[in-house]
């Protein structure tokens, strides 16, 4: 099942697909559940909201609306940095022992087809394809075995970079939270429809239909539950939280000469089972 | 005036005081304000805030209620390190050209009195006094001459770090963020009693009563107006949203032999013109 956040006429609403056909209503329908935050927040099981939509909403096209974040005020985003080995030694660090963890505020996240807002004062504007879980029930010590089960669904997520803005102190913070940056859709896709924590899946990034990142979701470090487990071991997680999993190699700025996006650029994060996050890049109008 | 919230009889309240005596409301009163996040959040001068309580309210005991965070929900926890050039060098950084900021989660929130929890997974408990600066209007690209019309009120912060969680990757939120590190209180300050950008007010952190940190905050190298100014460049500050300034030198990890906190100490957090902050540690209950 997937299910998406929309705007249509000044009301948001809620929409779900089992195969291509969404169906879905907005706010001002009785019927109308609450925003996907909310039903993670008080627990309710993403898969029978989708049921009850498809059973009786109306057929939505979704190149109607403007769909939004599908969480859009996630009470924790923790982004995974130098999650794959091979990005990791383009990075120039060593394969991490231990999960490397940096925050992004929601102030960052745009949706599937808006625009990805490149800062006047850089030029170093980098793309990062990325997975997401999305924490369905929360949690604290949550043991490795169990990991899964706590986690509702996952997403896609375009972790955009501001390169020299990153690289500027030791801590990554100011180059991973520019306004606009990080674009998260289309939708959720809720686990059950998934392989076992997201396993085997391929991950594609696209920068105007060129492939520059191509790998499988199995190839990272830490996998889901892995993550779940040992982040669960420091603070208690929370449903709505989402954990972005980490990229692969081909990042912009490890190529040579280096590739970084500019205004019109067309940048697509394309994981398998999941679907496809397309955002254009805009230049910061001040 | 300084401002804080409190916790009596299942209610949460309101109080101010202009010099020692507070007087204060829960929010079963009809005259209830709001909490500071929220009076933040809508705009409210919080002077004007305090003035009508002092003029109506009781008189409370603050020993005699349950002090809460003053802001237990700040959109942003932005904190600051190696931002005293003593501190930089004893954690083994050089003097920063730009701040280095990393975040907490408001997980990671307790307040005046309440127990700072030491993981049962590490032993490096360590201590950072800090000043906490509060934004009171929102913006991006503030000027810094026009930077600290920004901030409405000042605070102290014990920013707790567990150093071996810190360090086990090159992005430090694993140690900043376990539940219950980070004290904050007693309460705010508002800018107006206090000198401009809070500049030139000694910071002295004790633990169990011996002198650990000892500094001015104008020894701050970036101060509150550069800092607002610079994080604004890169996001739009909210009302509400905290800065958390930075630690001077004196932290255990860089003494020898290193000084760790364990269950019973008490540690206090001095600031010159907004109070002591003061919590005790406890050992992780599992």
């Amino acid at each position: 099942m997937r299910l998406a956040m929309f705007h249509r006429d000044g009301n948001k609403g809620i929409a779900a697909a089992e195969n291509q056909e969404f169906r879905g209503i907005t706010e001002d329908h009785p019927e109308y559940p609450g925003s996907l935050d909310r039903l993670l927040a008080q627990g309710s099981d993403l898969n029978a909201v989708a049921k009850r939509l498809l059973a009786g909403a109306p057929v939505i096209d979704l190149d109607s609306v403007t769909l939004l974040p599908p969480l859009q005020a996630p009470g924790k985003i923790l982004c995974i940095g130098l999650n794959y080995a091979d990005h990791s030694a383009e990075a120039g660090f060593d394969a991490p022992a231990y999960p490397t963890v940096f925050t992004r505020f929601t102030s960052t996240l745009v949706a599937h087809k808006a625009p990805l807002v490149r800062p006047a004062q850089s030029e170093q504007f980098d793309y990062e394809g990325e997975m997401v879980a999305v924490i369905g029930r929360g949690g604290r010590y949550i043991q490795q075995d169990r990991a899964l089960d706590h986690v509702a669904a996952y997403s896609i997520f375009n972790d955009v970079s501001v390169r020299d803005y990153q690289f500027k102190s030791p801590q990554w913070t100011m180059g991973k939270n520019f306004d606009h940056t990080g674009a998260f859709g289309p939708w959720l896709v809720t686990a059950e429809s998934l392989p076992k924590g997201a396993r085997g899946l391929r991950l594609q990034t696209r920068l105007n239909g060129d492939v520059v990142q191509d790998a499988m979701t199995d190839d990272m470090i830490f996998d889901v539950a892995t993550l779940v487990s040992l982040i669960s071991e420091v603070m208690t997680l929370e449903a709505g939280d989402i954990i972005v999993t980490g990229t692969p190699s081909g990042v912009g700025m490890a190529r040579k000469p280096p590739l970084y996006m500019k205004a019109g650029d067309r940048c697509e994060v394309d994981i398998e089972g999941i679907g496809v996050l397309s955002n254009t890049v805009s230049d910061e109008q001040r």
